[in-house]
């Protein structure tokens, strides 16, 4: 019998693999998609450069960038099958779930357009199939929204950066530059980060040698759990529950010693400010407005309040926190947050799944059991 | 910074997490559910038992069990929601998908009935969520293929067992008493075995807290990739391709010179006879007939020219090999063969799902960079 090899609860700390795709630096507050600052091609570079990016291990060319685009377009429309389908999906059941709806129609898509298994397909089709998920999932996540909503689903405008294309097709209006940009450095800056549980799962389906939509299907549950993070309207709510200034310490107090988690603050892996919560502050310090000045206010007042409660944990604002402030002040509907979130999340996912498709081995751990040992007779 | 810990490639040998539902012992060829052989149970008890027993860590009474089966009843009828959109889904792309089919209809059931948190759920809730899912995936299963053949799909019945309503359902025909028997062995003996990639994929998105749809979505993606194992028709190919008794060799060595699998042979942890092969060999030689003939000459041979080359690999039979066989003689069409597996597993992975939710700690282990070292300017 081999050796069982006894390691941290949640694989604390065990290396998986090997990347080339980015790291997070918890203790410096910094973290990087491939050899460049996230933060700084969140503030120089389109969605589109840092997705090329991450499929290709580099920034495009001019001439790049413009080819990638303008393959792009086409995959964002949605398959008429799918389409047919949408209204369905977008009012089922009693409250609207768009990571659920993005998950069906995905995985409706993944039957309509025969998916090839990473296993068997080659690197060009695996990485088409990926290009086309990423394309589609904003469309997807907006028709939801607008369906639900009783209007009907807006078609993607090529002549949109994906940002602004986002925001027109979830509101129906055409952005501002400001909101536009706002969005973009947001969506750039959430792209990837490190080996969460939704990247780990995409990773772990896509070493079975399953198709993209199989392991996009698996991160997206992932990534709708609780303690995944990832929800920006959770920020916003308590916000909204908080009201004004002057309750700020007893809504904290109150929260801690309820043992409720505190939404928008703590990370697991920074140990320092959120370098993501401290560009999206900027952004909507930019953006400006009452909100804006509440927001930090109640910002400052939570971590020392924190800082007091729980010494030594070093709990800021997370990405969530601003991101609500930014999002809202663009104009997205609060369901249409965490969405926003997928909508760059889907090219890390994906990234990571073709990373994961370039090895043969299956990630497959084991468990100890530790119940009454068998064989008891069967009676 | 913390240490990080490097464990071999895939994770293989690495504990993840403890368990009470069983184990795999590759070594005696022996797998158990809770303290009872699986073998055994399969032999002497019914799919409700068992599922019962990995939910309630018990065998039931006969009148809990009956009690089990009035509950599973209703559980097992389409909501309508589900019905409506199943035509779409079944006849969606240029082949049958039923793995992607039962996955986008479970996660539009995941909206429909509007699936708690596990985090959230109280263990009732979690339990009926995940009765529901266990439910209803034979029913979408056999309406899929219905559909896809352009039959009607048809109603659960309550008279009969779990294992010959599921043939009734994707035949059409009530089985006899051998038939119903055989499959029911079968599912019984495939409900659940160690910490297989979509197991582990179910327990990773289980301890984010998502719901039970989200893990089992993510399973069956991961259950759909080539190297995760469980398609019974690729065996049942095999020895169509192999035609007659005189080819047997030319086809192995042919294989194993091109590098290929050979499916239905070998297994991650066994080193001996699978003993769930071992059992259906048996069930299959009841059934009779020269597909059964035919199949042990091939089996025999193959384990004898795969022992010469490929030394010390110990390379036999594994449980896809007689599964074919025993379908085929059950009269399944073969589309519906991994169906078959999904439908015992399914109660496999849920049982791990409500064992997981136990844990309040995400699954989150990390990846080592090894890119460029940033930053590098963006320019």
């Amino acid at each position: 019998m081999s050796t069982t090899i006894n390691v941290p609860p949640g694989l604390r700390n065990v290396v998986v693999t090997e990347t080339t795709l980015g790291d997070v630096r918890g203790d410096e507050g910094f973290y990087h998609y491939r050899q460049y600052s996230a933060i700084d091609l969140a503030k120089s570079k389109t969605l589109e450069d840092v997705w090329f990016l991450m499929f290709e291990a580099r920034l495009p060319t001019a001439e790049e960038r413009d080819r990638f685009v303008a393959e792009l377009a086409p995959l964002r429309v949605l398959p008429d099958e799918v389409r047919a389908v949408l209204p369905a999906i977008a009012t089922a059941g009693p409250s609207f779930n768009p990571l659920a709806g993005l998950r069906t129609a995905l995985s409706l898509l993944a039957a309509v357009r025969s998916l090839a298994p990473l296993w068997d397909a080659d690197p060009v089709r695996r990485k088409a199939d990926a290009m086309l998920v990423c394309a589609v999932t904003p469309t997807i996540l907006a028709a939801l929204y607008r369906l639900r909503e009783g209007q009907e689903p807006l078609e993607p405008r090529a002549d949109l950066t994906a940002a602004a294309n986002w925001l027109y097709m979830v509101t129906g209006a055409e952005p501002s530059a400001v909101q536009a940009a706002a969005i973009e450095h947001y969506l750039v800056a959430t792209v990837d980060h490190g080996f969460n549980a939704s990247t780990f799962t995409a990773r772990v389906i896509a070493s079975t040698g399953a198709d993209v939509v199989a392991a996009i299907a698996g991160a997206i549950g992932a990534f709708s759990g609780p303690l995944h993070g990832g929800a920006p309207d959770r920020a916003l709510a308590s916000l909204d529950e908080i009201g004004t200034p002057d309750r700020i310490d007893a809504w904290v107090r109150a929260k801690v010693s309820a043992g409720d988690r505190i939404m928008g603050f703590g990370h697991a892996v920074y140990r320092t400010e959120d370098p993501r919560s401290l560009m999206l502050r900027d952004i909507a310090r930019g953006l400006g407005g009452d909100l804006v000045d509440f927001a930090t206010t109640v910002e400052q007042r939570i971590v020392d309040v924190l800082a007091e409660l729980k010494p030594g944990r070093n709990l800021y604002a997370n990405v969530e926190f601003y991101a609500g402030v930014v999002m809202e002040l663009c104009g997205l509907p609060r369901p249409m947050f965490t969405p926003t979130f997928t909508v760059s999340r889907v090219i890390g996912w994906s990234a990571n799944i073709l990373e994961q498709s370039t090895d043969p081995k299956i990630i497959r751990p084991i468990a100890t059991y530790v119940g009454p040992q068998p064989p008891v007779p069967v009676v």
